[in-house]
């Protein structure tokens, strides 16, 4: 597990968290990441779905994608995934903040040409996505497989950073009338909503009715 | 309103929307972004806070930010924000997808340092995260703000990207047997926890009882 000098949190370093397992845990929770590269000098960074599996990071999206063509040559690329879980209401303007947990990666991707391993990074790409899904939907035909471009990263070079609990004020502010404390905050799933297309007489699944954010799985 | 060739959305152009509205309601509602910029070659993605103000973005933070040191040399830099709305359960994996809301803002930013427009960001920030906060909290001291970076960006580069409604599957897959519909996702306030240090005396302001994420303004 690499903590290279350019992914040690450099600012408030007791926010940073480096355990492979912490990195891990905040990768498979999020949903999504952001991708960053640069194309002719220009830094982008797109969102878009993500999945774990062991050290590797999988992205997948069209084969006409701007953002895969670039990360397939092999350029620098950073990926990053936040989960936001709080607003910290300081006393002070100046110690207000968000309690959150991020990971950067850093890193160069591959292209998955590999039939099993593009297979597999799809299956679980949905799987990530939507637990109990992959065998309950009409999987990839070879033309949708073509159409499709999987990339993957080396986790080696990653950092974690978290910060949790409430308001840290300077001594002096406690004395101060202002309330302090934390607001929650998380992603929520609500009420599954049916295709209008759908007919009736096909019922919610039960991966569906009891889905729940915050339990992906890599 | 800038709609450039680097910012126009290539793939899928119908999910690409130019307006300023829609643009300014997605940074509007959005808690958190993603900065990319390069440092020795390599890209970075940060999430932090953001507010605009107009047609500018504003950013903030330490000092001794890496992210900070960068953006205010006038680099290149990409701003990001992203608002999860679902997850788009279609028939097959390949029609898989999410419902969300995204800006893209590409630019470089310039340092604050007239001293009046660098107050004016770090209220409208605190408002920005917590409408009601800044006449109800300890405001910066003068080595506060010596310690604290601002930079803007103007939002003259910009695009929105929208996916939104229920699945879109092939013709043939209608007649699957499969359940598909939208699992809707949002960012959900919970309820206030007063800091542990917090006197029993003091009651939870109003604008924190009725704190709902997603009614950020500007």
């Amino acid at each position: 597990m690499g903590q290279s000098s350019r992914t040690t949190v450099r600012r408030l370093p007791e926010r940073g968290v480096y355990g492979r397992e912490s990195i891990n845990a905040i990768l498979d929770e999020a949903l999504i990441c952001h991708v960053g590269f640069v194309d002719g000098g220009q830094p982008f960074v797109i969102p878009t779905i993500h999945v774990r599996l062991g050290d590797q990071l999988y992205l997948h999206g069209s084969r006409a994608s701007r953002m895969l063509k670039c990360l397939s040559t092999g350029i620098p690329a950073c990926v990053t995934v936040t989960l936001l879980d709080g607003i910290v209401v300081a006393r002070s303007a100046f110690h207000s903040s968000m309690n959150y947990r991020s990971v950067v990666v850093l890193g160069a991707a591959r292209e998955v040409t590999d039939a099993t391993e593009k297979w597999t990074a799809l299956e679980r790409l949905v799987e990530h996505v939507i637990p109990g899904r992959w065998s309950d939907l009409r999987q990839p035909t070879e033309n949708e497989m073509n159409a499709t471009t999987v990339v993957a990263m080396a986790i080696s070079e990653a950092s974690a950073k978290v910060r949790a609990g409430p308001p840290k004020d300077d001594e002096d502010d406690y004395a101060l009338s202002f309330w302090a404390g934390l607001i929650p905050v998380s992603l929520k799933s609500g009420q599954p909503q049916p295709d209008p297309k759908l007919p009736a007489t096909i019922p919610v699944p039960n991966y569906v009715r009891e889905y729940r954010c915050g339990q992906q799985g890599p």
